[in-house]
């Protein structure tokens, strides 16, 4: 029923093991996500998928975040950051301050503009992903919501120290 | 047990629903591993996740693809795989010709050098791979992969058409 179309997945061969075929089918669905949303983040609000993110965290920290944090959530790397950063602050999205504490870094905060303009995306963001995850039962994703979760907790426990 | 670190996932709110859930630790999971796999390509090989990909797909494929077929299994645009394939021409890893039915279509391929270069890396990759799934049971594994369909067959169900 799957796999009939060309994507990631077409380059597996018989041989291959169980893990490597477990990450393709994860990788290839979560591309195939981000392809949906990122050009409808596009095409209806003129923004995309790091943008959305960025503001996405910082919704949720009404006091603002330090760069270095909004790195680290995000799991980007801190040039990336600072780009977007920059690209926002010139869209009035968000501001950016000095702590108080330490000159040296600096804070980002949403701007009310930034709020609204959040708000109103992540409407539309959750109705797209609630139809593309559609076709599944509840007990379908809450399982595979638990799995998921046994899976991060594999890779932060077997992966590099960051 | 998991979501204890700072990631994607802790964007979520009380009141968010399940299939946005699903998707953020689909996402964070399938983010991790990326940060894992790439900058170890780099380390051991100097290379990088999508030159590993685009090489993938030519290894199944000994006759070669047309530029706009690895487009579309790598799931990335036309511009990036150009780009790309330039690169691994420059490096001699892979070839280049027009198609003999149509001069405007160019075939891509893998050299001598460029299945070698590709089997060593896919070595690697794939001990990394496992390594960074051991934590999950083969009856876990089995599930993951199946539930992973269903969700593939619903975003391609319910996406827009490509």
């Amino acid at each position: 029923m799957t796999a009939t179309a060309l994507d990631p997945e077409t380059r597996l061969g018989d041989d291959d093991h169980d893990a490597l075929r477990l990450w393709l089918r994860l990788f290839t669905c979560s591309t195939m996500i981000e392809r949906e949303i990122g050009p409808a983040l596009k095409r209806e609000f003129g923004s995309s998928l790091p943008r959305f993110d960025l503001l996405a965290q910082l919704e949720r920290n009404p006091d603002g975040l330090r760069l270095g944090a909004l790195s680290e959530r995000l799991l980007v790397t801190g040039g990336n950051v600072t780009w977007l950063v920059n690209s926002l602050v010139a869209d009035g999205l968000v501001t950016r301050r000095r702590a108080p504490e330490d000159g040296r870094v600096w804070i980002v905060a949403l701007t009310p503009d930034g709020r609204r303009s959040f708000a109103s995306m992540a409407r539309a963001h959750e109705r797209w992903i609630a139809r593309l995850l559609g076709k599944l039962s509840s007990r379908e994703r809450t399982q595979l919501h638990s799995l998921l979760g046994h899976l991060k907790s594999s890779i932060r426990h077997e992966g590099s120290p960051q």
